[in-house]
């Protein structure tokens, strides 16, 4: 069947089509070929251009996209073109799936409907960033598209097997059991195929793996079996690592001291540290891990600091999942920086021979695509893997229909 | 010379009496001898208690003692009793030296003077179960006993040596340089105590060690060559591990949703997980480690979840000062439960034979006071020693009377 898989802006959609058999399991990661991708950019906007890649076939078309409906309905028109598209009718795409965010007391992978949307709407101050663009689009199509499944494939499903004891926070029973308060984590699809990737590269179902996704946001995952047992993102996607401008771990008893001297509101004050945070707030200038080694490199003392303190949280969490896990086998790295910053890989990793992780300095610096760089004498395995996070969401996608024609 | 160190509560005034040579240094424990300890509880009420034990000798009283001010009289008063008192006139002693809590911009040791009540007074809303009383209480003291120096030591002194990386926030800098937002830590003069005395048990200078002061607040330190390179807590005492009614590590951004559903303000909220959070919050039913212990046994599985999060939590942040040490000399348990709870030990070490960290069962399980318990395999010495931290506040009133002499 074909699936479209969505990734959703506020003012963009972008999506990778596949191709996947009909009994594709979730995380059968080889079962699924991608006929296209494309996307619309700068929605709402007079021009709004609007991509496609076909193979070698690659066509940009600039139309009035007022919202994520229309854009959906560009991107079918350029994926049904006589000529170069790989559909006949768009009514061939069986469901379009969505890397969702936040549900809340909802974590799964569910056909969209009032209760995913009621669930997802709920967590809106959790994640506002995240959640109210999402319901926003979703019920765009719902209303433009009747006839075509949405899957919501929610980031938090990967996490539901972390025990009780690495989930609760130590707060008031009654705001976990009713407001859903606990260490939700997020950055599921990602995880998930670095769970599925590196069991195959280690050829053991039993493998012990910390997932180290960094990029403009970044979260670690302990592995032990195919299952999440531990992760960084908390209650909501702003707590963990420091991301690109999010603060990441940070003392909520601090806010009243803040608001006391700035004069702003909870919410100002929290919006400061969802976007004005993390790595742009140490550094002042930027949350682009390339800008902050130019800016170190050339002296500049607070890029220098962003950069330690995001390799600092960075071994913290890894020490951490270390304990929890008891043995590693394999440390993967993938994301944007993950996957290309041999620099951060190198600083995360040092110094920890000792506990059996022990880098290949040449292997790191000169990888590419999916390579090890641990030496001979490391205990633990070390792995970059590009991450497929549509290519989890496709196989949730097929799991979702298939259930659907079982009732 | 003597020196009175003082343990303040809201409504109690705790001391030990030391007697300490002249030319002390910080942190020389073994120049310090305890000549009396005592103290005067629910001071306000009608009926006040004030205890006092010097050798054989215990005394108590009942008197009405409305202020510090009086208390602290009142505990001279027996000092100097002319049968069995230590002191034959009040004004031997030399100082009153306090753990104080949050000095903000001001950390280290200081005679209490406007500029130190002023700067621990920006910090109330930071620390206020802490600050306020002791603000309230050193500043009767000035006035009743103005020929009495009073030394705060403040608890985040230990911490300055933290570096930068593992000490900022990734928040706006202006909120970390102009308002002091940063890991400060607490608990120094017990992490202090442990770092020298596993230094001693070590015999080496370059010892790297981690300290777990385990009570009813508890953190943890990263120790490397007698300095603080990490430490659990943060910008405020509720950060870290879980307390036994404050919530440790929490998600501000999960704070508007509370908000939202309960009803209550902010400052309301973070009231309730400064009172309500913690190992209380956990189990419903006490924050006391002993009651959890016993209710986990009678089958109560909130008791059991409170004591897996504390460990988990503790594990958590064991292995990131794991990896920021590199190696591990010893790993040092102390404060109430650190000292008695073999239980809490075991769990915490267990499974990381690995890493080199192996316990030796029956030694964890009958040790008495001061003692190893780590196997012939271990390559990290596992240690419980209990701490003093009067006699590092003892030695630290010495050097800032010193450095007063010498001006």
């Amino acid at each position: 069947m074909l699936i479209l898989v969505a990734n959703l802006g506020s003012t963009s959609f972008k999506y990778r089509l596949f191709e996947i058999s009909d009994d594709c399991k979730v995380g059968d990661i080889h079962n699924a070929r991608c006929l296209a991708r494309g996307g619309v950019e700068r929605i709402g906007d007079a021009q709004s251009p609007c991509k496609v890649e076909i193979g070698d076939w690659k066509d940009e078309r600039t139309l009035t996209v007022p919202d994520h409906g229309v854009a959906v309905q560009a991107c079918l028109d350029q994926l049904t073109d006589p000529d170069h598209g790989v559909l006949k009718s768009a009514s061939e795409v069986a469901a379009i799936g969505f890397k969702a965010v936040h549900g809340g007391r909802i974590s799964g992978v569910f056909r969209v409907d009032d209760t995913v949307l009621d669930a997802m709407a709920e967590m809106n101050a959790a994640a506002p960033a995240h959640n109210p663009p999402y319901i926003a689009a979703m019920k765009t199509l719902q209303q433009r598209f009747p006839d075509l499944p949405l899957v919501a494939a929610f980031e938090t499903d990967f996490h539901q097997t972390v025990p009780a004891a690495r989930r609760e926070y130590a707060i008031p029973r009654q705001w976990a059991d009713e407001f859903h308060v606990r260490k939700w984590g997020f950055h599921g699809a990602s995880h998930r195929y670095i769970s599925v990737r590196s069991a195959e590269l280690l050829q053991r179902d039993d493998a012990r793996v910390i997932s180290c996704h960094l990029g403009g946001s970044s979260s670690l995952t302990a592995i032990d079996s195919g299952k999440s047992v531990m992760t960084t993102m908390g209650m909501t996607p702003q707590t963990g690592l420091p991301q690109n401008n999010r603060v990441g771990d940070f003392d909520p008893f601090a806010l009243p001291l803040i608001m006391q001297r700035t004069g702003l509101s909870l919410e100002e004050t929290l919006a400061q540290l969802a976007s004005k945070g993390g790595l742009l707030g140490l550094s002042q200038s930027s949350g682009d891990i390339r800008d902050l080694h130019e800016g170190a490199a050339q002296g500049n003392e607070s890029c220098q600091l962003a950069l330690d303190v995001y390799v600092q949280e960075i071994r913290r969490h890894m020490g951490g999942m270390m304990v929890a896990l008891g043995r590693v086998d394999a440390i993967v790295f993938t994301g944007g920086i993950g996957e290309n910053d041999d620099a951060i890989r190198s600083a995360v990793c040092s110094g920890l021979e000792g506990f059996g992780i022990d880098v290949d300095t040449a292997a790191n610096g000169s990888g590419k695509g999916e390579f090890a760089f641990h030496s001979p004498e490391s205990r633990t395995a070390l792995w970059v893997i590009p991450t497929n996070e549509e290519v989890i969401v496709a196989s949730q996608c097929v799991q979702v229909l298939q259930q659907d024609g079982a009732n």
